[in-house]
């Protein structure tokens, strides 16, 4: 077993400073799986009910968690897949919307869960839902019995490109957004964008701006595929009624997923605070909880996005000609560039707490032209207005959505 | 950085099952200190005003928890220490019993720890006081910001060789002892038996509880030592009014929580359910529940050995000296082997809880002779039950305690 415990010294002699001490080091690995499935509700695809279990005796007994709206949607389906697959569920339908992102609503699912009962480590935890649901679930899996494992079932955009895939959980507190939470990994992820034909517009935006964020800071190409398909992936829901359009969808998906687990598989629990994925999430997480419940998650990431593009064109690091392109795409995939309630006192308050979770630096990544970033840790107060003035004429020019 | 990300196939073609799977694979070491101190309210001990800061900015903002009884003595002393040492604290005194060890505890400390506001790395949260406190503070640190450092100073004897020196965070939940609950290990823990001075006698003897599992599963000295000096331990509180009882204490302390250490750093996220420190508490998180507010934790583990030696002896595992020389020290150490709750149907049902909370497995550590433990799956309700008419017998023979 890797790791070590030391005795410093043996010789307690009542001297200070301390005379024994312990160093107990520890080595823990994680790992998990994501996997792209399509139709996982159908009966004769086994990955949702297998998944989990790897090694492990598959006891078919579930807890599953699932959206209210997906369970009215999708509900009788996996009835019929539970029922095909001889599992035992008790199904947990949860009215979560980011209001309701609580540690009430935690507390509603470990006790759901409790009563219920799990074996500790064979019978994992189902979460179907956005990101809200993943969120919950996750924190309530990490919380019961210190660690139940859980199965991430995305039914967004948002939650199969950004919720989905890491190993953040966490619920909204005392007015701020994912103020606690664990790391948890899910013991796996299917990502199936069958889900998505159900998806209003809004949210398929509110998704693709998460997409645009992996884009903007690591992968140009990423980035001239939402030039090139934006509009028909949005009206299209993914689902490929095309040829290109289906590949278009296929090769986003893909993209978008392995941009942001290259980000996050070197730093999954955070030790670097120089995080490229926080792009579009400096300024948005107090974006958003002013907002609230006007402003989804996805649209204040674009907002901080707008204008951290523009403070980084006024350096210089984007050009004109990157800047108009970059605000085209955003009004493509029907996203907003600015709110009414994102004024300079705003941000600049955004930016004092960023700062604090950041451990006293701004750790601001901007981008440099379209594909690639850098960190700063010098914006002032002047240029956060200036952003915000130019964002809001922007938006006054052409007014936000693609609708 | 260790860990990898594998993208397993690339072609996601529609078929099934899924055909583009990444796996996140990534390594996370853990790493902390537990020292001994002498004095740690005293101002020339830095030990406290440094804790959990090496390498990092002291800036002496700290969000103190503290015992209510623990204010209520050491308060003046802690104030001072900490206008010596300039600090800016933040007082959350905590009125925390087994019966208010619950979330509603933890969100009262992170909605404190909240409005006084930390930096996320290098201001620890400071927790002074028993198995509670440290349980309920080290459960705020790791969901606050997803991990907020914390120190712990217990001021118990259980804490001292137990709460105050793993990784384990928790409260009760629907009735059931620690069921929420992660793993984070402290920044460092300060282990100061001075505050044992002003212990009463039944929570000293109920930290013996937990030295005399470690004596009793791999430690055959410290049983030695506890039946030599569990006596003059308990009454002088262990300060050593004599050099051969300060020795004593010394040695006990120190033994208890290296053996524990060794228990616990090969398998401190428990990957593994077979653990020796287990022992003494495979039925007494349900007999402390049942007993609440009358049994302390360590009382019902004492139940709990006492219980498990009888199985163990009419095995053949434990011979009449044996058991006979476990008794009498329990008695020694003021500690009960029975309680009216502890029914042979509660003993079957705490077997079905842990056996769920072993993943199907009884993994019951049962002693072998005095020092040295087996895992055994296979224990009946009708062992149970002559066990606990055993123990009834006992207590009825010679009242508990040694008051």
């Amino acid at each position: 077993m890797p790791g070590n415990l030391t005795l410093a010294r043996a010789d307690d002699d009542l001297r200070r400073p301390p005379t024994t001490s312990w160093l107990v080091e520890a080595t823990r690995t994680v790992s998990y799986t994501i996997s792209v499935s399509r139709d996982v509700f159908s009966p004769d695809n086994p990955s949702l009910a297998d998944a989990g279990t790897a090694g492990a005796d598959n006891t078919r007994r579930r807890f599953v968690v699932i959206d209210k709206t997906v369970h009215e949607i999708y509900g009788g389906l996996l009835d019929s897949y539970l029922r095909h697959h001889d599992m035992t569920a008790q199904l947990c339908v949860l009215d979560a919307d980011e209001q309701q992102k609580s540690m009430e609503s935690v507390m509603e699912v470990v006790r759901g869960l409790d009563e219920f009962g799990v074996d500790r480590r064979r019978e994992p935890i189902i979460a179907i839902g956005g990101g809200v649901v993943l969120d919950i679930v996750g924190l309530a899996s990490s919380l019961y019995r210190r660690h139940t494992p859980y199965v991430r079932v995305p039914t967004t955009l948002i939650g199969l490109v950004d919720a989905g895939v890491g190993v953040k959980t966490g619920v909204n507190f005392n007015g701020h957004k994912n103020r606690l939470g664990t790391y948890e990994a899910p013991a796996t992820a299917l990502l199936d964008r069958n889900f998505l034909r159900s998806l209003d517009r809004r949210n398929m935006s509110n998704g693709l701006a998460e997409i645009l964020k992996i884009a903007l800071i690591k992968d140009r190409e990423l980035f001239e595929r939402l030039e090139g398909f934006g509009g028909p992936l949005l009206d299209e829901r993914m689902q490929g009624a095309t040829p290109e359009t289906e590949a278009a969808a296929r090769d986003v998906l893909r993209r978008a997923v392995h941009g942001m687990l290259e980000e996050l598989q070197p730093n999954l629990w955070e030790g670097r605070l120089e995080r490229l994925v926080d792009y579009g999430h400096s300024f948005s997480p107090s974006i958003e909880m002013a907002g609230l419940p006007e402003l989804l998650h996805g649209e204040a990431v674009c907002i901080d996005m707008a204008m951290t593009t523009h403070i980084a064109h006024r350096r210089g690091m984007v050009t004109d000609a990157e800047l108009s392109r970059v605000i085209d795409v955003m009004h493509v995939l029907g996203l907003p560039v600015h709110h009414a309630g994102c004024t300079p006192e705003l941000l600049v308050k955004a930016l004092v707490d960023t700062t604090r979770h950041r451990d006293g630096l701004q750790r601001l990544p901007l981008p440099v032209g379209i594909g690639d970033a850098a960190f700063v840790n010098d914006v002032s107060a002047e240029e956060l207005r200036l952003a915000a003035e130019a964002v809001a004429e922007v938006a006054r020019a052409v007014p936000s959505g693609a609708e």
